[in-house]
């Protein structure tokens, strides 16, 4: 007999299946032994004719089960299985008791987080924890399509690298061989070079941070998806197109994972388009309509973020908002200045609900120029022989961003901390699992 | 104007058009001024009125270009663009003379692959070269489809890792703030944790080899990938599976890159099923068939691998063949034994014109068993806590494997070296670009 999904089941009343999956729940009601099963398309309650069948069945164990599926109102999603026989196939062997309940929603809620990292093989088991990677599965799914179908090239760049993209901080240092490199902290380089070859590029990778800060906004290695085209006009093209893409991720995501979003008791942001503020605006308006004493004129802080997020919402009803025109000198050197007003850039965050997921520019494509603004920086030229190289070929005007994907998978789903939208997060203290 | 892609100009003759692109090539023959020009898509011939409007172009400038479309039967491809107007939107700076000439195959095959890797900006421009990625792109896109439809999820499992997965040779070091960590050898341990939470689970991401052999087959870092599955009877589906897959890979390429695949003069491999023959029979055949002295019977060598392909080439038409059973002392300790004889395992290398491209098998899937066997192997379990803790919540019968998507390029189009399947290459002494 072969195996029937869970999911299946509807079409299968009356019949003799075979179900494969785990022990989800064991409770037996009213001298009734139910075993709720568990596979990767959902959960069924089966139903044990006798009290004794049920001994030796314990949480988590594999099992593969026959029986009749039954039409019968009073069970979940109105159908059961009577059970018929019983095979173990992967044992337990945790002791005296499971260390989180994953089945049970509301003891599981209450579990600290790092009790649910530290237990991770068993506590991705959860279904809301599930739905967390099935949904950041589809989003991910449906960037790398959108794209695609706008003529982009998927490249995969080196993690291993020789210097930083942004003056060398915060870079984690590796062994390699009789030398020193270092992890990327992004594929900016990259891209910009793959922009000479296919013009518009993606990439899914990770990248690496090596930021001391234990935040609920921070991971050391995080995926990163990263878009770079050329011919453009200027930075709005690379907003234009990011507009339509998230669209697109967003409504494939709707479809793909209704269930999922339910689960989190959440909606995808439905929007015609997404508001801009120049960062000196934003600051204005924070201190004049939000009552904030804003302090840096070069950036917001996490606090302006979330105002400015909640303004936008209330008077447009968006939840994503772009802060563009940051100033020289907080961005990094390779960032095209505004024509008009040298001090700015043609660049920009993304804000969704209070955090930034998003950040892109154009990029300057001269080579004259960019040793200039390296000089200008203090930086020397030299140092950054290899990537100089891609701009004496011919470059286009070009620009990009990077998504960060737990970020936007937390945001998405008012998760309060990214780790948990982090498979096996990385961070200043936990490497394991 | 709006920008036209150079492929599409066929459905534009007798209409002005503008392109973009890059100056291919610059050529006065009998007094016509040629500029090939080339866009992501292709490349077309255009004429210039004048040879003073040649003045000042070089290879590789960045160009709008206003023309009319004009068939002209000698033209390349039967169009050219008469030229009206050209703007150079992005200059060159690369001195006297260019360092590769990209646009003359003739002259670019004789480059030095060193040379090549050291100009890697200028050098992917070229057309041949552009053809690897884009057909690596589409091989690792449909490694996606099929397996998404197959009902397996993609992750992302962390690169920074505690520990080897292999027993701990090999490993790249990296600075972890006050600790040191590792870059992962393979997702294996992830791999299997996902498949207790979605039973079918693929991922495509950089693993790490500290290896020192400078070998044309090697690279530090390369692209993997991975799939595992929950719910097997033994390593026979997982091959049934890959056998389907590599299918679906070559048929998706074969229609996506056909131009792509005929600049490398090479055509997909098409076959109905993949032979198989257990490592003893190959050693023996190796033996009596292809005159080879065998040196090792727990494993084949390069010339080993080779001449099996060549014996089933001539025998059975295919490129492909799964070596089998190899013994027990050969594999990582978590490999299923065989049943009937504990001292061999439930393994498998696939051969793909005489060079490995997969390596799986079927895995353990009982903690008890899985101790025991660490033991055997002289590990201690204590050091694979986080690893077998998965194994205490019940797991299925699953095994999986990973294709080296360099080496799976590499055979498909013949390459001499595997530093030419990756945009970037890492080897014992490359880290640039």
């Amino acid at each position: 007999m072969d195996r029937i999904l869970i999911a299946a089941l509807p079409d299968s009343i009356g019949k003799e299946v075979l179900l494969k999956g785990w022990v989800h729940r064991i409770r037996q009601l009213g001298g009734i032994n139910f075993v709720v099963l568990r596979d990767r398309t959902g959960t069924v309650q089966t139903v044990f004719r006798k009290s004794e069948d049920l001994a030796g069945l314990r949480n988590e164990m594999v099992v593969e089960v026959k029986g009749e599926v039954v039409s019968e109102p009073r069970a979940p999603g109105g159908i059961e299985v009577h059970v018929n026989s019983c095979t173990l196939t992967g044992d337990v062997y945790y002791g005296a008791s499971i260390p989180l309940e994953i089945s049970n929603q509301r003891s599981f809620d209450r579990a600290e987080l790092g009790s649910v990292l530290d237990h991770r093989p068993l506590s991705l088991r959860n279904q809301k924890v599930q739905a967390i990677f099935r949904i950041q599965s589809e989003l991910i799914w449906a960037f790398r399509e959108f794209l695609n179908r706008k003529g982009f090239t998927e490249i995969f760049t080196p993690k291993i690298v020789a210097s930083g993209t942004e003056g060398g901080a915060e870079l984690f240092k590796v062994e390699y061989f009789d030398r020193t490199a270092y992890l990327a902290q992004s594929p900016q380089f990259y891209k910009q070079i793959m922009v000479g070859v296919f013009e518009r590029v993606f990439e899914v990778g990770h990248v690496y941070r090596a930021e001391k800060h234990d935040t609920s906004r921070h991971l050391n290695e995080y995926l990163s998806l990263d878009y770079e085209m050329g011919f453009i006009n200027d930075e709005q093209d690379v907003i234009a197109l990011e507009i339509d893409l998230l669209k697109y991720m967003f409504s494939h995501t709707k479809k793909a994972c209704q269930a999922e979003l339910e689960l989190w008791g959440t909606q995808v942001p439905e929007f015609e388009t997404i508001p801009q503020i120049a960062l000196k605006d934003a600051l204005q308006l924070l201190e004049e309509k939000c009552g904030k004493r804003v302090k840096s004129k070069t950036d917001l802080d996490p606090e302006g973020e979330m105002l400015i997020c909640q303004y936008f919402k209330k008077e447009t009803g968006t939840e994503l908002v772009y802060i563009t025109h940051y100033p020289t000198s907080k961005r990094p050197v390779y960032t095209m200045p505004d024509e008009k007003n040298p001090e700015l850039t043609r660049s920009f965050d993304l804000l969704f609900k209070g955090l930034e997921v998003t950040t892109g520019s154009q990029r300057i494509h001269d080579y004259a120029m960019l040793v200039k603004n390296m000089e200008k920086s203090g930086l020397n030229p030299e140092d950054f022989d290899f990537y100089l190289q891609v701009f004496k070929y011919g470059m286009p005007p070009h620009g990009g961003l990077a998504i960060g994907a737990e970020r936007l998978t937390k945001q998405l789903l008012n998760l309060p901390n990214i780790r948990m939208a982090s498979l096996f997060p990385r961070d200043r203290t936990r490497i394991t699992p």
